[in-house]
């Protein structure tokens, strides 16, 4: 048995959208009791570092309609059905900024909200960014403003509240840590 | 207007429950089209970074149903309806550590999946730790072990997926910049 494993009872799927699938769960406690957990399943996301020759980070400023207003994040997607990660990353990268690489490396992965979802999102780091000539283009519903600046300038957006996520303050820190 | 806003034409709740309320929306994207947006409301939650006198972290370590497996995380919890978070931060830390603190610091807040939820996490760090006499304890349907470990043994954790989830990955990041 697996350290304070909750037992599903029932399982019930109360919506399965675009996105999100919603399940509602009756577990049996390790205590023997009965709860209720609320479960979103997600496909999982890939997101990037993006540093450009001049030594640039590349932002992305798209509205959040959870959040009902724009923030300022590093690029990332989900992941399609049975998608390596790496694929999706170049992928994102190329749609939301028109660059690509040749230097992409593994940074990191992690469970974004681990008590409502299974949400996992995969870091890679781009570097030696080179422009795409006719390069994807976003998802149709999706409208994205790109931005280059250092790491000062991208700490002075979180000081802001511009840059306000988990990945992307996260990537801000690696980059302080390692030397941008 | 705002950049890029997508105004809600239609909301349709699909489901309330103990944490998170589920909303389906019809937008209007910025170029008049129509798109649908999935979004999961939830209260907001408060993490805190232990640090105890003799320069460990205290972490807890506890089953998460969405991931279906145990992992190792600060200590964290959701915030009460009108609650100030610093007294959240306070009462999860005594729960689930049996300590407090006179030392308590603002690190930073992030959103932790701006794509499809609006939950914002505000971190804190706590130091001086000391034990209290006869803490709060626990929901009664939360089970936790709790730990202590130096700045590498957490990185171990790291690598070895045992610590997996973005509030604390961002916490060992942190301390790693600061110097724990």
């Amino acid at each position: 048995m697996k350290k304070f494993e909750e037992k599903t009872v029932k399982s019930q799927t109360i919506f399965k959208g675009k996105v999100i699938t919603l399940v509602h769960e009756d577990v049996e406690l390790p205590n023997g009791k009965q709860s209720k957990r609320e479960v979103v399943k997600h496909p999982g996301a890939v997101a990037v570092i993006p540093i450009t020759k001049e030594k640039k980070i590349m932002l992305v400023e798209q509205y959040r309609k959870p959040l009902e207003r724009s923030i300022v994040e590093i690029p990332a997607g989900k992941l399609e059905p049975g998608e390596a990660p790496e694929v999706t990353a170049l992928r994102e990268l190329e749609e939301e900024t028109g660059y690509t690489t040749e230097k992409l490396s593994y940074v990191t992965a992690f469970y974004t909200s681990p008590g409502f979802a299974d949400e996992i999102i995969h870091i890679y780091l781009a570097e030696d960014l080179k422009k795409v000539e006719s390069p994807l283009t976003p998802d149709e519903d999706e409208f994205v403003d790109i931005m280059e600046c250092s790491l000062e300038e991208a700490e002075k957006m979180v000081a802001e509240k511009k840059i306000y996520d988990a990945k992307t303050a996260y990537a801000i820190l690696y980059l302080k840590t390692r030397g941008l």
